[in-house]
């Protein structure tokens, strides 16, 4: 796979991978009802970096996009934040994985001293298991900050990586 | 004290308690140049519910501001979020206090169940005693999460308080 800058032509595929973890609600604290228009201006929002993760077998073929943006401004600047989605039926093939390693190291191209996740939604035990063996640490626990559609209040939890 | 919803006409008494805090630097981690209008539009944005904190004894005396918001939106739109500032040279006459006191109130009037600070900058000792005392528990700690401009990178702490 190949991992590249997006470009508008690449709006479609991205709502391709947004709209179904959009409307299945369980991973990200953002609204499942979010149109194409909303879902596509925050992922590609001033302040954004805005990559996606191609097939080499089929060019064209997206197989997941991620942001980089800094996590504050002011005098937090200095850490970075991400969002990845991986196409739904395209999980498992190390995808996350690949744009995980892609942006620490974009961040730290960029001069970033770390790399923060506000909030990984604890049920989403894919994910907090993958950013642990990347180097990330779970640095805080909120508890029932999250209403999952079937589990209810489940926690999420701050993870954390330093870069340098 | 009287804490009302601001309005329009509270802009200068707002700016005027936000502009000695952002040149400081030391407790928000937003940028230090912002301009006036950078500044409200950011206080009074949309999803913010902005108030004052007026002086009894003096009508039209603003002695500190805060608003109130939901933290996150989809699964997390339940766990609200403020930012408070107190006018320079009325610490310690409970502003803050009072200030928070009143959002607590109103976000369980508004139906959130818990309440979020995402970055308490830890050098903040008077913020992190004064929100430990009224109830919230540091949750997380960001560590050199924030550059101090007068000592360097130092942590931030997350603080949540449930309101059920």
């Amino acid at each position: 796979m190949a991992i590249r800058l997006a470009t508008t032509n690449d709006r479609d595929a991205i709502w391709a991978i947004l709209e179904p973890m959009l409307r299945r609600g369980e991973t990200y604290s953002l609204p499942r009802e979010m149109t194409r228009e909303q879902a596509l201006d925050f992922w590609f929002a001033s302040g954004h970096e805005t990559f996606v993760c191609e097939a080499d077998t089929k060019a064209g073929v997206i197989l997941g996009t991620y942001f980089l943006r800094a996590n504050q401004s002011g005098g937090g600047a200095h850490v970075a934040n991400c969002g990845y989605v991986t196409a739904h039926g395209a999980e498992g093939q190390g995808i996350a994985r690949a744009m995980c390693l892609h942006s620490l190291a974009r961040a730290k191209e960029r001069g970033f001293r770390a790399m923060q996740f506000n909030f990984v939604v604890s049920t989403n035990e894919r994910a907090v298991k993958l950013w642990l063996s990347l180097g990330f640490e779970v640095v805080g626990r909120l508890p029932g900050a999250f209403e999952h559609p079937g589990r209810g209040f489940v926690d999420a939890v701050v993870m954390y990586r330093a870069l340098l």
